[in-house]
């Protein structure tokens, strides 16, 4: 008898719901959903860069985007699904009551962003995070050391702290906090107490310094040492977490029906969106999964034995089963990547976008104008593509650094900015996407060197996302950069696909997610491997990139 | 009796005949023309930077812009006319022959580009300068420590050699040099040998390394270490050279008639086009007066007292007399200015130009498409301007570097190149061309700096050039960023004017100079004066802008 589950990824724009043989892992249909109150900008603002997301949206794209993919199959795929899994952005958290309902849910709420998700991308906590920045390094026991070294204003407490504060009537009904990948799998399974819901290894041990060393989330009086107003809140959360593989529970009879399912039904874990792909991607040791977006989220694992008592320096986080159970996942990425072609692509639209309606309009009309600017700008990034890649590596005579919304990984460092150096009478506007997507690929080299000089070994490189997929020149030339062979995975739901391998693995289908993996997996839709004539240009010119780095980073922007 | 002069003024492309009333300066009559056979590309060759003028070019506009001009003017202004002087381009030098005819003038040498003059942005000698550089760090006497330490590819001596070696027939046939500012004197003198060549003291003192210390020119075995090529060059050519308030002769009977002059009228020595702008601009010590379009050149006198035996460090060369007689002239320059803006505007153009004629090609004509496309780029700079006025200067994060083009001074150095830092995901055009404009306000207050460090004390600035004129912004930012106020010309025709004021001097209707400067000036149009609010700012960029430099130079640009 066949069996099939669903894998559910949920980003920062749209969910998806693949609806997966679990046996082969043929992707037998898909659906992806926007978040409606989302799409209408509501309860954001991008001033203060507030970014807060309504429980229900999540609700309602979870029912329509498995409803809509399981309409896609035949009868028989829906009684026959054996298990569901979620990944969903993180660290994305809510205030919750007693009963682990985000407050957003009660009527005095829903219209409170204060009582809503805050979504990772959310920058409203950067003083909290300096705090507990200066909390850590006065403390005897360094509990971000797992996490990098260094807590962000995207993470968990900043963000939770940011909110206590800033609203009274929030504050005085929090009774617990929940992550978006845990407070999913909690509804499915009918969850009615915050202490039942099943906390996630990942969200929990990157992002809110949970760890066994110091028997699960920092003492009370660190956090009361940041502000009294934490106070209560370590008691009302939890001391174990679960790695994603295991069951949280069975569907819960409403969810059954809503979703057209039945009540047998496994849910697993939740975990992080890039550490499901990774697995969706087919991570192993001394594998680099990199999610190459906007900006790249790179994930690896490492075996006990391999990562012995080391601290990796540097990266995003090291923590016991984050990505796959009985390894250690390590997180690092570039906190800019397309960003940065999409930067110089921006500037490049000025002409057209702020002239061109002008020179234009008695000759043609709004409407034709219109479609001639969106024509244009769309074609930019690949005209420049066309036009970089001829360009031999030897005759450039640019240096970039990829800086331009900080730093994330190797040393986080958000006070950095891009540079670009080599303008001479003759640069032109495909020179320099050249050098853009050589800095992007250096940036991608530092991570490497990273990890390899901290002893983790990199044998070669997967790369899932949209840029991964769309441009053979940015992956040829981070190739050639890394001096490393790259495989791109043959999906474009590689997350989704994680989440299915989970989802299989915590209802029996395999014993472990590995076995998932071997089944499951996508396979590669190309291999790229590295020209040693343009690695040896390039590993002279990274010299130069890390000089030109080092000096902006300690002479120039160091305020 | 009312007294006339024309000043005459050889630029690049074209060259242009002023009529101006010597007594007070009004200007009569304009006339512009193209130099014919350099329009239509002939002799030059842009990949080699070869870039050769036909002496025939120069005599044709000679004519056709003295009698254009005095067409224009009542009938007895030219019975009037006492003095015409040229300034040109340089160092512009030709072979000539024993008659002191350059050797394209005759009929076996008519199109060789080797015969002809060679224009001041030639750059096929390059060799030649560093084997002079080479010879002179090799010599007991600096013979190029006047001419600010560095012998140029653009020079004298490095292009004499360069053709001497590439051209046997020519090498054979020359007999001696001449600079284009000494030739049309000489022409229109009737010189018939090229001993009675009066040699400019502007152009032997910053470009052939002329000097009263050793006597004249180099010794004849200096020269021949270079190359024996050079042999007998120097007991052919002269010891002595003049400023150009001295007249060099009358009319002689041909070009009177020719221009429709008599045979009464005096011509004056000739000097290079800057120097003579700046007695045009009317320079008096203390007054930095810069000529602003794609580059700089800018020009100080400073008295005998002021200067003492100092050499100034880095500059472009110090010579006796080069400006204003009795007084030493000081040459240096930024290598590029607007060439920096054009840069931007040619990146920015892309997308318009490579991507825009596919996008509206079935909407509109070819016709129609070319004329938005060019509309479009041609108000790149403005709508720039009007953007980038409006950012504060505390809000941009951006720092760059001029030296698109190398750097002229402080201490030339042609292997820099320009860096733009500071980029993040907000960065957009407007804040970018605001940082370039920046960037050339800095690379001017170096300049500033260094003539002060130096002893030479800079009270105010006089602007002439067309971005003098034409750009407000760029003005300010500059005069925000050196502190001094800065005038600019009422006249456009600066260099000109000049000729104009050394023709009257000439001809005897002034005593010297600075007496024709304060009859004959323009006045200004405009006074730009420091704003101390962003003089402040812009004082501490500066330093980051030093930084930046120093790396780039030290660490970057440094092979």
């Amino acid at each position: 008898m066949k069996k099939y589950v669903i894998g559910l990824d949920y980003g920062s724009d749209s969910a998806r719901a693949l609806v997966v043989n679990a046996n082969t892992g043929e992707i037998l249909a898909t659906s992806v959903k926007y978040y409606p109150r989302w799409k209408k900008g509501l309860y954001c603002d991008p001033k203060t860069n507030q970014w807060r997301q309504h429980p229900k949206d999540y609700l309602e794209v979870l029912e329509a985007t498995v409803t809509d993919a399981l309409s896609q199959c035949a009868k028989d795929v829906a009684e026959n699904v054996v298990g569901i899994a979620f990944d969903t952005t993180g660290s994305t958290p809510a205030f919750t009551d007693e009963n682990g309902t985000p407050l957003a849910m009660l009527p005095e709420f829903a219209e409170n962003p204060n009582a809503m998700f805050v979504l990772w991308k959310d920058h409203t906590a950067v003083k909290e995070a300096e705090e507990i920045n200066e909390a850590c390094a006065k403390s005897d026991v360094n509990y971000i050391k797992y996490e990098g070294g260094i807590y962000s204003a995207e993470w968990y407490w900043a963000k939770a702290l940011h909110i206590l504060r800033e609203d009274p009537e929030v504050a005085k009904r929090a009774y617990s906090i929940v992550e978006y990948c845990e407070w999913l799998p909690a509804v499915l399974t009918g969850v009615k107490s915050s202490k039942d819901i099943i906390r996630s290894r990942c969200a929990c041990g990157h992002k809110a310094m949970w760890h066994e060393e110091w028997g699960g989330l920092p003492p009370e009086e660190f956090l009361t040492s940041i502000d009294k107003k934490l106070s209560g809140f370590r008691d009302r959360l939890f001391t174990t977490t679960e790695t994603a593989d295991k069951p949280v529970g069975h569907l819960c009879k409403e969810w059954a029906q809503r979703l057209g399912l039945n009540e047998n039904v496994i849910v697993a874990g939740g975990a992080y969106d890039c550490h499901m792909g990774a697995v969706g991607a087919g991570v192993t040791p001394h594998t680099l999964v990199r999610v190459i977006g906007t900006s790249t989220c790179d994930v690896m694992v490492a075996s006990y034995d391999e990562i012995g008592s080391k601290c990796i320096k540097g990266i995003c986080g090291q923590v016991d089963g984050s990505v796959i159970p009985g390894m250690v996942g390590l997180e690092a990425g570039q906190s800019s990547f397309g960003d940065v072609y999409a930067m110089f692509r921006r500037i490049l639209e000025y002409p057209v976008r702020s002239i061109l309606p002008q020179t234009a309009e008695n000759k043609l009309s709004k409407e034709e104008v219109d479609k001639i600017i969106e024509d244009t700008c769309d074609r930019i990034i690949v005209k420049l593509t066309e036009d970089a890649e001829k360009i031999p590596v030897s005759e450039s005579t640019m240096i970039a650094t990829d800086w331009i919304n900080g730093r994330r990984t190797p040393d986080a460092n958000q006070m950095l900015k891009g540079t670009i150096a080599g303008f001479t009478l003759g640069t032109t506007a495909p020179l320099i996407f050249r050098a853009l997507v050589e800095a992007t690929a250096y940036g991608t080299k530092a991570i490497v060197d990273r990890f390899e000089n901290e002893g983790i070994v990199i044998d070669n490189v997967i790369g899932i996302g949209g840029i991964a997929l769309k441009s053979p020149f940015v992956m040829q030339t981070m190739c050639d950069v890394i001096n490393k062979p790259i495989k791109v995975c043959n999906t474009d739901q590689a997350c989704a696909l994680g989440a299915a391998m989970f989802a299989a693995t915590a209802a029996g289908v395999y014993a472990k997610v590995e076995d998932a993996i071997q089944h499951m997996n996508s396979g590669f839709s190309k291999e790229y491997k590295p020209n040693p004539e343009n690695v040896k240009l390039y590993s002279e010119i990274y010299k130069k990139y890390s000089t030109l780095g080092e000096f902006t980073e300690k002479q120039l922007f160091n305020e």
